[in-house]
């Protein structure tokens, strides 16, 4: 890295952290600059706009996912046991990744949903390939034989994202001590109904 | 209601729109001056200050919410069919509360639950509420004999509210059509597994 990406990368560090914290849209560049050390200015020769800055610190969060939830998880065998190393490392991933304010896209998503523009989209891409990893994990759980055929893809998809969001939820706002516990029982009872004899057998 | 109670209303009926487009977080007084066509003097009179008014909205929401939600599902019978009366209701409850921006306390749990105050401790108490009142309506579920009385009704609250939150994620920032009729098949599979027979036969 050249002396300029480094610089950029600390302060995307700093945007990041922060904005775990209190929001995409309560990312102000003064704050950051303070947080980074540096002027505004010098901040606006790395994001040309407080919008580009915001559309780097998600793309950042969503690299952070892969490296901390998605890859760990592929080196699971396809099957349930994957899904469910997808499940375990999602509950642990703000802590692993440094953000010790919860995910940014997940809050981004509120704070933008009727806003359109490109931070809008970005935030919407962003989630929207968090699912399409997910939804391949669960085809291969299929091929592999420990999903019924009939299996709805996207259903499961749908339901194992709802108990993701409400176990963040809970851990976030009402510190809820068993919020993981009770993600991984939600998860067994949905793995149990999809899943063939041959799955269902291979369960932990 | 005295000229100021209408006033103070009408602010807080703004108020309430705005931040459910843009956030709790992003509710500026100058915004809302405008909105209402007031000074921001004139706005201060009636709410001491923006936290005094973020918890304004927070509790009107609330308030919304039980109208809309809670209420004409106690109009249906204990059991299941008042459960997927609550999940019907919450599904459409933002369009029926004149809320065109999405849930304002699901949108400040996110900006919030980092920013330890009164306005987070509002935030926290109001989604506490709501589960609360599911609870009851799982118990009663439970006490008319139509969930097995080995329910774990905290795990019940837990699934049903992941349902929600995926719903509302898919609806707002996907514009997902059939996000209703999947957390309605999700609400089904949730039920099969801890109905007893008796409220496996009246299922729909």
């Amino acid at each position: 890295m050249g002396k300029g990406e480094e610089t950029r990368q600390a302060i995307l560090d700093e945007a990041l952290a922060l904005s775990s914290q209190v929001g995409i849209c309560g990312l102000s560049v003064g704050a950051l600059a303070d947080k980074a050390g540096m002027s505004k200015s010098g901040l606006f020769a790395h994001f040309g706009s407080k919008e580009e800055m915001q559309i780097a610190v998600i793309r950042e969060s969503q690299q952070r996912f892969v490296d901390t939830v998605v890859r760990p998880a592929l080196k699971e065998p396809r099957g349930i046991a994957r899904l469910r190393a997808f499940l375990a490392n999602w509950m642990d991933w703000t802590r692993r990744a440094r953000l010790p304010g919860g995910c940014p896209l997940n809050a981004a998503a509120n704070e933008f949903d009727d806003q359109p523009g490109p931070v809008r989209d970005a935030v919407a891409a962003g989630l929207a390939d968090g699912r399409r990893m997910l939804a391949n994990s669960v085809r291969m759980a299929v091929e592999a034989g420990e999903l019924r055929p009939d299996t709805d893809i996207d259903q499961f998809v749908f339901e194992f994202t709802g108990i993701v969001l409400v176990a963040m939820q809970n851990m976030r706002l009402f510190r809820e001590k068993d919020a993981s516990r009770r993600a991984l029982d939600a998860f067994e009872r949905l793995v149990r109904d999809y899943a063939t004899e041959r799955g269902n057998s291979k369960k932990e």
